[in-house]
């Protein structure tokens, strides 16, 4: 594959956008904050494969961390990432300077608000709403610096997958929005930038996340439809593990609104944990309504997982 | 001159459009409140010339409104508007519902701060920065619905062309911003859809918002530096009209803040005061960096005024 073209300013990024914009073509862009692994290629394959033109942003924009959170230290290797996304076919990598993406007197920010942002990794006891108001900014300037036809997010990161989706239908953006699933190392953790940050033995007891959410579906599956009880059997795997949640929640998997049943709407259930010097998050959502293989969807490992925002 | 097409729905309006941007043409867009005046209507001729497609958008924006303002007796009438944009060429006129621009769980807002909007008719005394917050929005989708190439507001809203200016820049849109100047008539006041509401007497007062700018003009023309003896000057006008203003303010034209003397950057002098049923406002700008005949511009009254926002 060739290397891709990297582009620093939204202008360089526009004109060498303008032919194929003009000819029609149909762009794809899939927002990152770099450091690739196999959850963002798969995003990049199924963009490659869908759109005549494929963008991808590399910028890990200051505004979604907190400030005693791993900004300093988020891992960044671009000669890496731009390697990896000429493999996979990247026609185009927009990786801008943050000083281009927010001028001094920056001052314009979008908000999501309808109980999305406010709970789960925006519970102000935890990161707090600004981290999706970093999210959702910074998405907005990338939809509108590239205009992309479609947009591809990971679903690891179920939450900020959401939030986009309703800032796209509130706002109106013209932009379908394509959300892949998580995809899993072989014993299950979900692929994120911030395994790197485990030691190996954080890394076997990581594995308690993917096991106490396929705990979840296990007894949901085989009749068990109160989410407390089922939440409790996952807990105990976690503990097992010696891993204290920072949450563990059922919600509605569309409004975020907490759900004490299974069914019929889809329920997304959510974890983040501290393990070691990594902050992960997982959830699997479970679908009992009639039409779905109850669940089947939500342990796929092949699909993609996202990491432009990180929660 | 041709009725436009009148589209309720974005998606009726992205369908009328297809042809033109798939051909490359450009689009032009005039968001308005309607009651279209001549204000409105030198928008849309400048629209007309200077695009291949013109798209007038006409909403009473609800979210823009105060609870105490006149949100339900603002003046509407759709036939003659579309009329009128008829006669000067208009080609789409979209006039969607509020209940398809914001849907129940509508939750997102697009916020422009910098001390921009919480100043003049942004003060948390007067209509509060939540005002701009509806125009800020309501703007954003209005540009994600049409994907206009340039967009068309008045400098009778100076403040609200400031914060969409600052909006456009720091959310990355791939839009021009034309601001044209405000007209008005023959006795100076500014076109507005609020004038409806004055009676004949205070339709004769209303002429001292224009005189006592006017005034402020003429001072610093002739060498007053101090912007708080201009504005002493102006509000004698105004008091010898009965009129005392909610503000009248001298600020920097392109960041807000307040200053105290005229040059070397452009002053915004703005008014706003009740008269009668009416709150009205107006402004003009003191230029008196040496590369500009000194005002000149500040008193046409042949460009156009605004009406999207309202202040």
């Amino acid at each position: 594959m060739n290397r891709p073209t990297v582009v620093r300013t939204r202008d360089e990024l526009r004109n060498v956008l303008a032919p194929a914009r003009r000819a029609g073509r149909t762009i794809g862009l899939v927002p990152t904050m770099g450091a690739l692994h196999d959850g963002h290629l798969s995003l990049l394959r199924a963009a490659r494969q869908r759109c005549d033109v494929v963008v991808m942003s590399l910028f890990v924009n200051p505004m979604q961390f907190g400030p005693q959170e791993d900004f300093a230290s988020y891992p960044r290797d671009e000669e890496r990432d731009v390697a990896l996304a000429g493999q996979v076919g990247v026609d185009v990598v927009y990786a801008p300077d943050a000083a281009h993406v927010y001028p001094p007197d920056f001052a314009t920010f979008v908000e999501v608000g309808g109980g999305l942002t406010d709970v789960l990794c925006g519970d102000p006891g935890r990161r707090g709403p600004s981290h999706f108001r970093g999210v959702t900014t910074v998405v907005a300037k990338l939809f509108n610096a590239v205009e992309p036809d479609v947009a591809f997010f990971g679903q690891k990161d179920a939450q900020q997958a959401i939030v986009i989706q309703r800032m796209v239908r509130d706002l109106e953006f013209n932009i379908e929005i394509v959300v892949l699933p998580t995809v899993r190392e072989p014993d299950g953790l979900a692929m994120s930038s911030r395994n790197a940050y485990l030691s190996p033995d954080d890394r076997v007891r990581a594995r308690a996340l993917n096991q106490a959410l396929t705990k979840v579906l296990e007894v949901a599956k085989a009749g068990e439809t109160s989410t407390e009880r089922a939440l409790a059997e996952a807990r105990a795997v976690l503990a097992e593990a010696g891993i204290e949640p920072e949450y563990l929640e059922a919600r509605d998997a569309e409004n975020l609104t907490p759900v004490t049943r299974f069914g019929p709407r889809p329920v997304l259930v959510a974890v983040a944990a501290r393990v070691g010097r990594a902050r992960l998050i997982d959830n699997v959502v479970v679908d009992a309504t009639p039409a779905n293989e109850p669940m089947a969807a939500s342990v796929d490992t092949t699909g993609g997982a996202p990491c432009v925002g990180r929660c």
